[in-house]
């Protein structure tokens, strides 16, 4: 492990077979101006720099046969033995992972730093994986051509709550999942689209109104979308109100 | 609608306020192979470009007051009539919307392409969702500062499974997900790493055994990890069983 750097800000290290799709679209918009502002900083690494042959090879086939290339073990350990700082989180961008949450992106956001390892190929030797007792998260059930665009859309995730990145304007308080519901329906100028209108009580300047608007909108919205984030919901919500009897 | 073009191949649309984003990681790797040889194209349009003012304005302030902006129906309107093409899904990339499946994957990388609009700010109006009946999906429960790295990650899973993208050496079929179940561990040489072997099973050459064991450690891995996806496999399971009755 590396020594603590004198750096500020949120440290990302990110370790690839592909390093220059870093920062990417990272380096652009919310994301590539507080990275020049120095609120966060990022490292790509060539995973292939730590090969140890004279072919720099990096994966090998599966044991037991069966499609693809494995990613050997050695020279990943090699890797983030170089790369990862102690009391960062380690993760390994994986489908066999536990699925991202904004719970645990803001637990990131809060943290200073990460490293994240992008697999390819037919993934990762399971013993550096143990080893080095990687958190494995995915992105969700689809399969990625490798861990890369997962850690371009955990990073931005994280970035967007660091402090100063979002701006005033933006409170990130109303959003879907924040208080485990998707947002309601919104609507802007013109106040006639189309023949469609904006709701009337939007217009009628009644708080009190728009908020429980808002509010059965949302929870309309939760309960037909996703019955799973639901249930989820109410679950919580009555260990709440059993918690304030 | 734009007529159709005399293009072969998978055709992406992305409608964006940062075209400057695209193809980024996809004109790497396998995606940009496959770029290069026409297995699909790409075409990043910018919003910006369909504002009717002379400040070029693409949003304007939430009705019923809040924090952000809102993306104009009218505006983004005329980007989706420019440049959607008649049977092609339209999709617009929400926390809103339904979590991408791979089985949603593999409909689209069946299909002729795809248009994607990537929401910046507090989302989109919401009547320009339903006068062009988008299709929302969302890549997970989490809150990204756009659509853009959704859209990125939805294309990079879309173009791997098309003809001639991942080569014979990588089937798709063994993968997580496919059959309803996470992958496997994998294990390549060296045959010691740290003091850690490779499960004797794999190097044993007896194929049935190793098939079992990995379809045993799938599972497992699945009922530990993803209560959700097993409980979703069992009832797949039931069905089928009694379907063969």
């Amino acid at each position: 492990m590396r020594e603590a750097s004198v750096k500020t800000g949120f440290q990302a290290s990110v370790l690839t077979l592909f390093p220059e799709m870093f920062p990417g679209p990272l380096g652009m918009s919310l994301a590539g101006r507080a990275l020049e502002a120095g609120v966060w900083s990022l490292e790509a690494v060539d995973i292939r720099d730590y090969a140890t042959d004279r072919h720099r090879s990096v994966d090998d086939t599966p044991s037991g046969g069966g499609a693809g290339m494995v990613m050997r073990a050695d020279v990943v350990a090699r890797a983030v033995d170089a790369v990862h700082q102690a009391g960062q989180p380690l993760i390994y961008l994986s489908p066999r992972g536990k699925p991202l949450t904004q719970g645990r992106v803001r637990e990131l956001a809060a943290g200073p730093g990460v490293t994240l390892l992008c697999g390819r190929f037919e993934g990762l030797d399971q013993r550096v994986i143990e080893a080095r007792v990687m958190e494995e998260i995915s992105l969700g059930d689809f399969i990625l051509s490798g861990g890369e665009p997962a850690a371009l859309a955990l990073l931005d995730a994280v970035i967007r709550l660091l402090p100063g990145v979002m701006g005033k304007e933006v409170s990130g308080e109303d959003e879907s999942f924040e208080d485990g519901l998707l947002e309601y329906p919104q609507y802007t100028r013109p106040q006639v689209f189309e023949g469609r209108e904006i709701p009337e009580v939007l217009t009628s300047g009644d708080h009190g109104r728009i908020k429980a608007w808002r509010r059965a909108q949302a929870e309309e919205a939760t309960k037909l979308r996703r019955p799973d984030l639901w249930e989820k919901f109410l679950t919580i919500s009555r260990k709440d109100s059993r918690k304030s009897d």
